[in-house]
This record gives C-alpha cells, sequence and structure tokens, in this order.
C-alpha cells in the first residue's frame, strides 16, 4: 500500500477554482444559462419536479419511474455548484420548493423516495436488484450535500441524514438487518460524501459494508429474486456482484454502475487506507484503461448490457460508451489521482472530459447524446438501443445523462487542482485561477494558456508570503517534448519527472513564473493489434483532443476515403463550431460516381486525391446531420 | 418482352445428368448416404416425422409446430431425387409409409396440414401471414411431384391435387373466396410444377393469382390481422407485399420469402409470356445482385428481418445469408436463365452454389449452418440470432436449411444444362455426361475437367446420328482470358459470344471435340466503394471459389494480418477438405507478442512478416473450431 502512505491531495474546490478560458468557460456558461433551465422545464413537464407534490395516485397518468428521485437529485446538485459561483434567487427558490416537498414527503422513519412512497407502497427494499431505491438515495445525499456547501443551508443535508440514518438501520450484518447492497452502485460515493460533510462515521462504514457484502454468498440479489418468486435477469457480473469485490480483476456489466462502484471502493480506500480495497482498483483501473476504453475515453462496448464485453472488443459503430459512464470514468480517475497522483489517472480523465463526455451535450447546450459511438451511418440499423440515436435528443425516457453532464460542467474545476501538505498538483491545463492554502499561506496559482488548442502554459504562483512547496504539473501521456522553464531557465525535465508529473519544489515568491511548453502535433494514433475494429485505421489527435470525420466536411461513405501514411496534416484555426483548431489533409479516394465495375470487381478501383477536414470528436453532430467516424483507414 | 420470344431452355433434368466430378459427385454422395439418413433421424426425434399418426393431443409434450410440414416435405423431396438416381426400397417404403399417413390424415374436402389439423382446429387460413400454411402446402406439392417423377408412383400427387383444388376453391376474387396469398411465398413455384406435372391449367392460374394479388390495397394481411383483434408484427416489406408486385423495383425483406416469390414470379412468367411480370424479375434481379449480394451468393444483411437491408449495407459479422435464401438464389437464376441464358444469371448461379449454398453443409454432412457470415469471431457477441452459430448444428428448432441442402445436392444435376430446340447450353462445369434429344437425335454431351480447381474442360459430343445444333458455353464471368479449340483448332471466340455464351453452331459427329480454357489466376476482389465494410479489403477468389482465412491455418485475431498489394498468391494442392487447391501468399502482421505500447499509441507499430493461407469459403469450420474472415485487409 506504498501510496497511501502519502496523505492524498486535496481537490481545490470549483469554488476556488475560477476558469476563464475559452474552452470551458463558455460550456459551462452554457451549462448555467441553457442547459439548466431546459433540463429544468424537461423535468416539470416529465412530472419528475411535482411528483414530490405526492399527489398521483393509482389510475392517474404519469406513473413515477424508479429513476425519477435520481434525475431530479442530479439536477439540483448542479444548480447547487452553479448557485455557489453563480448565486442565482429564482434557481435557489425552486431547490428550496423541492425540498420543502421531499420534508414533507419523508416518512416519520426516514425513508424517502417517491417511486416506493406511491406506486408500491409496502413494496420497499424488496428488489434491489433491480429498482435503484440505494441508487436514488445517494443521489440525493450527493446533492443534499452539495446544496449545502453552495448555499449553507441545512435543511437539505439533514432529510437526507434522516434517511441515510434509516438505511443503515435496514442494512447490515446486524440482527434483524439486511444484508443487502444496491443493484445500481452509487450511494458508497454518496456516503463517504456525507461522511466527509458531517464527519459522521457510520456513513463512511455503511458505504464501507455495502462494498464488502457486494458478491458475498448466499447471493443476495438471488436469494431476494426468489423471494419474489422471480429470477434474477441478469448475469451478477452485470452487477459487479459475482463475487467480492477484492477479488474481482476485469472491469466487467454495466459500465456505470461499474465505475461508480469503483468510485465508492476508491473514496473508502482513502478514508480507511484499506490497501486490499485499493489493490482491486488499482486492478480494475488496469482492465479499464488498458483493454476495455475507447480512445475517446468511452466505456461500455454494447448495449445489451450497457457496458463491458471483452478485453479489446472495441467496435466503433456498435459502441454504447454511456456519456454517464465517461463522467463516471471521470469520477474515478479523479479519485484514484487523489490517492496516487499519477499519469495515468490523469491523461484519462483529460481523455473523457475532452472527448467522451464533452460529446454528451451539444454546443447550445440543450441536446443530449446518451450512447457515444465512435462511428455512425444514419441510414443503417441502429445500436445502442433504444438510446442509440443518431443525432442528440432533447431529452430521454430515462434521463440520467443529461444532468449528469450539467453537475460535471457546472463543478468542472474542482478537477484541475489538488493540494497536500507541501505539494499542489496541476492535473489539468486551461487559463484559470485558483486559491489555496499551504501551511497556512494563502497561495494563488494562475495559467495563462489558449489550452487545449496551443500547448503553451504559463504559470504564475502567487503566495501571499513567500513559501516553499513542490508544484507538480502533469506532463500529459500524449506529449513526447515537453519542457519546463522556471523564471525564463530551462529546467532538465527528466529530473524533475516523478509518475509522470513534473515536481518542481522551490521556496516560491510572488513573481515566479513558470513556462510550460508541451508541444502539440498531430499524432495519428493506433490501437493494440486485437482492437480488430481499427486495424488499418489511425485515429487523429492532437494535444487531449480525439479528431473525428463528419459527413459536413467530407461527404458521405467516410470509409471511401484513405489517408496516405505520408500526407502530412496541417491545423487550421475554425471559427465554427465556438472556434476551433481543424484538421485538414489530403487523402484518397474510391469515387462513387464513375464506378463502372458491378458489385464485386477484380480490377483495381480508381483513385483520385480528396480534400479531408477532421473535427473534434465531442463537437461533432452540431451541424447538419450525417455520418462520423474517428477511425480512418491508412495506407 | 425481347427474350420471351424465344422458347425457354429446359433444364437437362436430373436423372439424364451423372456427374462423375470430384467435387459434387463426392458431396452428392455423403448427401445421400449420410445427411439424408441423418436427416431421417432427426426428423423422427423431433416428432416431425410422426406427427401424421395424427395422435398427438393438447397436453402432450412435442407440440406440432406450423413449419413441421415443410421440414419433412423437403426431405422427402431430396429423398425422391436421389431414390431416382440411386434406387433404395428402405428408403422407398418410409416415404410410402409417411405418404399413407399424410392421405389417412387428408379432410374430406382436400385439406392438409398437421398443425391446424391437431393444434388450432377452425383456425385454418386465419393468419396467412404469419403461419406458413401456404408454404407448407407448397413443399408437400413440390414434394410429391418430385416423388411421382423418381418413382412414377402417383399416390402422393393424388393427396396434393386434392388439396391444391381446396386451395384454388379456396382463394380468388370469386364469390365467397379469400383473396389471401402466402406470408410465406413458395407454393406459388409449386403450382407451376403440379401444373407441368399434371397439364391442369388450374394450378398455373391459382399461382399467378397469387402473384397477382400480393400487395393489392385493401392489404390483406393488415385486415386479417384485424379480424384477429391484431396488428401485423412485421413490415408490408417483409412480406414482399408492400405493393404489386410489378412496381417493385428492390428486393426487400426477407430474403428467402422474397427469392421463392421471384422464382414463382418467373415461372409465371415463363408459362404465360408475361411481359410485365419479366421486367418486374429483371429489375428485382438487378437490385438483387448488382447491390444487395454477398460476394459468396449469400444474401440478407441483417437477422431483424432474416433479409435484406439497404443498398451495398453488406456487413461480414453480421451478415445473415441464410443456407435457403442463396438456394432459393440459385432456384430464381435458374429460372431467369431458362427464359433469358444470359451469362449474369449463372454467374450468380455458379457464385452461390460454390460458396454461399455449399457452406451450409459440413463436408461430413451431418451438420449444418443456418447463417452464413463473411467473417465470425466465436468470442464476441453473437449476430444472427438464435440461428446465428459460430459452428453448424446438428439440426435447428426451425429447420429449413438442412432439408433444403439435402434436396439441392441430390438433384444438382439439373443446373448443369438446358436444352431447346437447336440449342444446348451448357451452364455449369464439372465432369459429367448429360443425355437429351436433339429434334429427335439421341445426345450425350460429355465434360472431362477437374474443374472448379482446373479450368480446362473438354466438351465431347456424341449424338446418335449428325445433327446440327447450337451448343451454347457459359463464360464465366470471372473469367478474362477464355479459349475454345473445336477438334483442335481455335475459334475467335470474341465472335461466338452472345450474352455471355459462347455459340458454337455445327453439324455435330460423333467423334467432336471442344476444348475450353477458362483460366483461373487468383483474383484479389474488390467491392463496390459504398460497400464500406470492405473498403481497404480484398476477397481471393479463383474460379468459382472464393477464400477466406480460417484460425486453423492462420491463428487468431485474422484482422491483424495485411497483405501487400504485391503479394504473389501462389495455389498449393492439399489434400485436406477432400482435396482442394488452397492459396499461400505473405502478408504482414502486427505481432501481439511484443506489444510494448498502450491501448493506443503514436508509435507506428512493428509488423513482421507471416504466411497466410486460405481455403474455399465453403469449407471452413470443418476443422477445428475458430476465426474466420472473407475480406481481407490489403495495402
Amino acid at each position: 500500500m506504498h501510496a497511501a502512505k502519502a496523505e492524498p491531495l486535496t481537490p481545490i474546490p470549483y469554488q476556488a477554482v475560477t476558469l476563464s478560458d475559452s474552452f470551458w468557460s463558455a460550456r459551462a456558461a452554457t451549462n448555467r444559462e441553457v442547459t439548466l433551465p431546459v433540463e429544468l422545464k424537461n423535468l416539470r413537464d416529465t412530472g419528475r419536479l411535482d411528483v414530490w407534490k405526492m399527489e398521483w395516485r393509482p389510475g392517474m397518468p404519469n406513473t413515477p419511474h424508479p429513476f425519477w428521485d435520481s434525475d431530479l437529485a442530479k439536477w439540483i446538485e448542479a444548480a447547487a455548484y452553479s448557485l455557489a459561483t453563480h448565486p442565482n434567487p429564482e434557481l435557489e427558490r425552486e431547490i428550496d420548493r423541492a425540498v420543502t416537498r421531499m420534508e414533507k414527503a419523508q416518512l416519520d422513519d426516514g425513508y424517502l423516495n417517491s417511486y416506493y412512497q406511491l406506486v408500491e407502497p409496502g413494496k420497499r427494499w424488496t428488489n434491489l436488484a433491480l429498482m435503484h431505491e440505494l441508487y436514488c438515495a445517494g443521489h440525493l445525499i450527493e446533492a443534499a450535500v452539495a446544496y449545502a456547501s453552495a448555499t449553507g443551508k441545512k435543511r437539505f443535508l439533514d432529510v437526507m441524514r434522516r434517511y441515510a440514518q434509516h438505511i443503515a438501520g435496514t442494512f447490515g450484518r446486524g440482527v434483524g438487518q439486511r444484508r443487502g447492497y444496491p443493484g445500481h452502485e452509487e450511494i458508497e460515493l454518496a456516503l463517504v460524501k456525507l461522511y466527509r460533510a458531517t464527519g459522521e462515521r457510520q456513513y463512511l462504514d455503511l458505504a464501507a459494508y455495502f462494498i464488502d457484502e457486494r458478491g458475498v454468498e448466499p447471493h443476495y440479489f438471488i436469494q431476494e429474486a426468489l423471494e419474489r418468486g422471480e429470477s434474477l435477469p441478469f448475469s451478477e457480473e452485470y452487477f459487479q456482484a459475482h463475487q467480492p469485490v477484492r477479488e474481482q480483476r476485469e472491469a466487467v456489466g454495466h459500465a456505470v454502475r461499474a465505475l461508480y462502484l469503483y468510485s465508492g471502493m476508491a473514496d473508502v480506500a482513502a478514508e480507511t487506507g484499506d490497501s486490499t480495497l485499493l489493490d482491486a482498483c488499482r486492478r480494475l483501473w488496469t482492465s479499464l484503461t488498458e483493454r476495455r476504453m475507447y480512445i475517446t475515453g468511452g466505456i461500455g462496448s454494447t448495449a445489451s448490457n450497457e457496458g463491458f464485453t471483452s478485453d479489446y472488443h472495441l467496435p466503433n459503430e456498435a459502441a454504447y460508451a454511456e456519456t454517464c459512464a465517461s463522467i463516471a470514468l471521470v469520477f474515478f480517475a479523479h479519485r484514484m489521482l487523489a490517492i496516487d497522483p499519477q499519469g495515468k489517472y490523469g491523461d484519462a480523465m483529460e481523455r473523457a472530459l475532452y472527448n467522451g463526455v464533452l460529446s454528451g451535450v451539444s454546443l447550445d447546450g440543450k441536446r443530449f447524446f446518451y450512447v457515444n459511438p465512435l462511428a455512425v451511418r444514419p441510414n443503417e440499423e441502429r445500436h445502442g438501443g433504444e438510446f442509440g440515436t443518431v443525432s442528440r435528443q432533447e431529452w430521454f425516457g430515462c434521463a440520467c445523462c443529461p444532468p449528469n453532464v450539467a453537475r460535471l460542467l457546472a463543478s468542472l474545476g474542482q478537477y484541475f487542482y489538488g493540494v497536500r501538505p507541501g505539494a499542489c498538483f496541476i492535473h489539468l491545463y486551461g487559463q484559470s485561477e485558483a486559491r489555496f492554502d499551504m501551511e497556512g499561506v494563502p497561495v494563488v496559482v494562475k495559467q495563462r494558456t489558449q489550452y487545449p488548442w496551443d500547448g503553451r502554459i504559463r504559470v504564475s504562483v502567487e503566495p501571499d508570503a513567500t513559501c516553499a512547496f513542490t508544484l507538480a504539473l502533469r506532463i500529459p501521456g500524449w506529449c513526447r517534448n515537453a519542457s519546463v522553464k522556471v523564471n525564463g531557465r530551462t529546467e532538465a525535465l527528466a529530473d524533475l519527472m516523478k509518475n509522470g508529473y513534473a515536481h518542481i519544489t522551490r521556496t516560491w515568491n510572488k513573481r515566479d513564473v513558470l513556462e510550460l511548453e508541451l508541444p502539440m502535433p498531430v499524432e495519428r494514433m493506433r490501437a493494440h493489434p486485437r482492437v480488430r475494429h481499427d486495424m488499418g485505421r489511425i485515429a487523429l489527435q492532437r494535444g487531449p483532443i480525439v479528431y473525428c470525420l463528419e459527413e459536413a466536411d467530407n461527404g458521405a461513405n467516410l470509409d471511401r476515403i484513405v489517408l496516405p501514411r505520408s500526407a502530412p496534416i496541417r491545423t487550421m484555426q475554425k471559427r465554427i463550431l465556438g472556434g476551433i483548431v481543424a484538421l485538414k489533409t489530403e487523402g484518397w479516394e474510391i469515387p462513387e460516381k464513375g464506378w463502372k465495375e458491378g458489385l464485386y470487381t477484380s480490377s483495381e478501383p480508381l483513385r483520385r486525391p480528396c480534400h479531408v477536414v477532421a473535427i473534434p470528436y465531442a463537437l461533432w453532430d452540431n451541424r447538419k446531420p450525417g455520418e462520423m467516424q474517428v477511425w480512418i483507414r491508412e495506407e
């Protein structure tokens, strides 16, 4: 447990980080000004907000759904983050109104679930595997913690403490308790947040119980199903409940479930120093990121379980890559980074944020992807089940992704910096300002940069008083020739490197300036030879950004295009899509027009040169609908 | 209607064609000696044979299935063909026993269907769209015609005439008749066979009625479903009933349904000279073979409708390419060839026979493919629904394919030659002897050849008396430099060519010999640029045979292999798989062992040369199970 020896990093909270870059700030503003109101309207229109009036009765339309509480909870959490940085009395009143209703709806014993209270009273806790009761509780807890932190108001938190208290009494190994655990993980990480917010150890213990009990025989989900006279409709792997978590070596099953579990495991390990749990997290990380992750940071290769399949099975059109799963990957990566600051965690976090997470929301903030495939052919059969759309949608019946992306964007600042005694880590780059105390001395760290479009970052360190500490700069895995200057003097970077971070230890003065240079040539990325769907293909990446071809720029039938190995790829500032660096090159195409052969021919087809334009993957489907693909044929 | 002006070809019947080649004869012998007994056992074990005892009663196990009659019928048809060439009293007794039972089971009004008589009495003709009643009738009629022709026994034929009489009374535009037509086409072509066997015009008229009525508004299937209080669970395209057949321009829906319909349309057009119907056949042929057919002659791109999707959508792993559909393509091609002998029909027939049909049965004759994908990855999620197996199976719940391939192999000789006054056409090559009369003169045509492994064919023409006629030799579309000698003298082939056949007109003497040379270099086949799944890939073809890579020869992860454009491909006689010409070449591979990069890398991976061996596609999965792929990466 070598890493747990060092004190974990504490993220500099989003309230203390001001982003002023052109990339994320604009998206965060849209999130605040467009997405939050749009989502509130959708929540209201679909009954998710007003369900808390508790007026629904059997026979009335719009039956409450088991997921609804979580959708509203994630929106409240997002709105809370927004309130902290951008006060909005109307928004705050809306939340207070919802909290008042929940408070009123809460049963005397603390129980609080709109679906079970209205639709299936008396059936509570009878179907943990499938019915999302503890999942909803988890999201409500997260929302309450966020709202308390943002506004200082404790009422929502108190409601959720009572509910958590009830859950802690219900589940456990004591006499009369149920030995259950959630079918959809989430409450584990929420309970750790509640513990951190309240200092009450019982919540951490309950999180640890849920994690420890998972996958133990006799199998709770199977017994529970038997008691209902049913059988479990999914494999135990689907729930990551096929074996105790410490024995798990592969990322399996439903991807969001898996990543929320792993995040909770990392949280508990960070708090308890449990090395066996941390070892499991590390093994699962390796399985996940070295064998089961798309280049976009998407995870989940199939719609059938919304999750993982087998090593290196990463089909592009059929990718599920749920927005929520990439968000959960950010959560897990961020937690591992805090426990053990290693570049690989930061690399995956950055990969997911700039690509597979951000693709989940349109530039205008009004439409959302649930499924994020790496190639789309609008005229072919759909993959990804009901959520596999070829354009972003305004809402979904199962609306987990839209408020999830909203809460991420509203709290994005917290992923940039982490501190511990004697050190400040910069995980992500982007024009910003972070405020923290280093052993009593207030410090401001500022980044001036055009990142992610340019790799030059000027970091100024401004302590209130001279102050000795280590500034650790993540040198991204995609960067091959980084360099750093301290006050104009080039440092020997190799000597500074430790686990993917350049550690610069000195006594900092107000005028100290670091110049970090992360050259970002366009890279032709290739996949491991067992990723058969990507063989003979490259993906274009520049800095953290993975590119794609869109029909809007390149015409239809994108697979007709092949890039020669020798073709230089140029960058191009473009004002489209909010201002991007696009990529431009010359490829070859087999033109369809003029094709004189039949369906199959032994002649070698004529080729002609063609212009090829690539745009950031995350920004696709913001123009006219059409084909898209990440992996491009290469010769 | 230019083609209908010439008299259609009459196929030389299978009884008058003796195959003595090493390729088909061996398969036909296995079919006779192994497949027919194995299938009989399966039919018996699964209840399909004994259902005709009519002893099943509700509550008993093994409920008769709506398809069962057709499975037994196709087996009887296959067995009948076999009896004609290889008498087998035991087999004949088995069929007679079944016929006796059917005769006894037949209702007074002629109706005969084991499922409706036993399981849903009173419900007959209430669900034409889905319940296969007329389809079963069609297969029973085909079996009866075959059995009468093979044995001279008329009893089965009489049973089926009574049933056909009943159907003719039930369906039509007359007062009190139902304006229905089959949900699964088949009876149309069967009725034309019955007409040809009996000379009774009413059967041809009934076939024409079913074809003409199809897709007419108000829509019979929709009305019929409404009457049952249901709605139609498939689109009208699924049944080729979305518009009248003469308006149809694209091959759509369930592929076996479609091709049985088109075959019936061609039959009716051939008999009636109906040019509008023939034009529709020609348009559908073009749609089918120029935009919707696999290189193997497989058709049907998806399991979801067991059929067609859109133009050029030909995914390889997800291919459905049902064995029955390729067999039906042979039927349709053979009928078009008779009406209008053009090389393109013969090319498709040959392509399907040597590849997508033959793949349907194992070399040992005991196991069958229902679905014939062009790439298989045993460890990935299955395509092709319940029938998409990665190895051939002994039987299927829906067992249409095994007896279908059996009846084709038992009557294969009929596809080789066709005659009309003044001309004999050779459609297919293979060592064989065909007997026919040319304007009163008995003629024997013999082929001596190692085809399909070698392209030299020596054709001797042996008329009983000198006789003037045209011998038309198909010059396959795959062949670029054919040549022909008549009695040792090279002919100017171009002058002889007409619609893909070399027409050699002379007064034939007993010692006349033609030497046809069809050079068959290995061809690198490429697909139309809109077949996106094949872009950057080649298929290897030599003569009529499409090749594939198998894991048994090339190791796993076949997509790691790339063939350089310049690599010579050698042929190699091999004793495996019944004796084949295998292909051998040198490719490049990205070896998995020694891979030091992560899941994604900007380094260009190392490559090393590797041996590549290809075997005929139809013969895959006759060794140890593993991966297979037809389309190979090329650079």
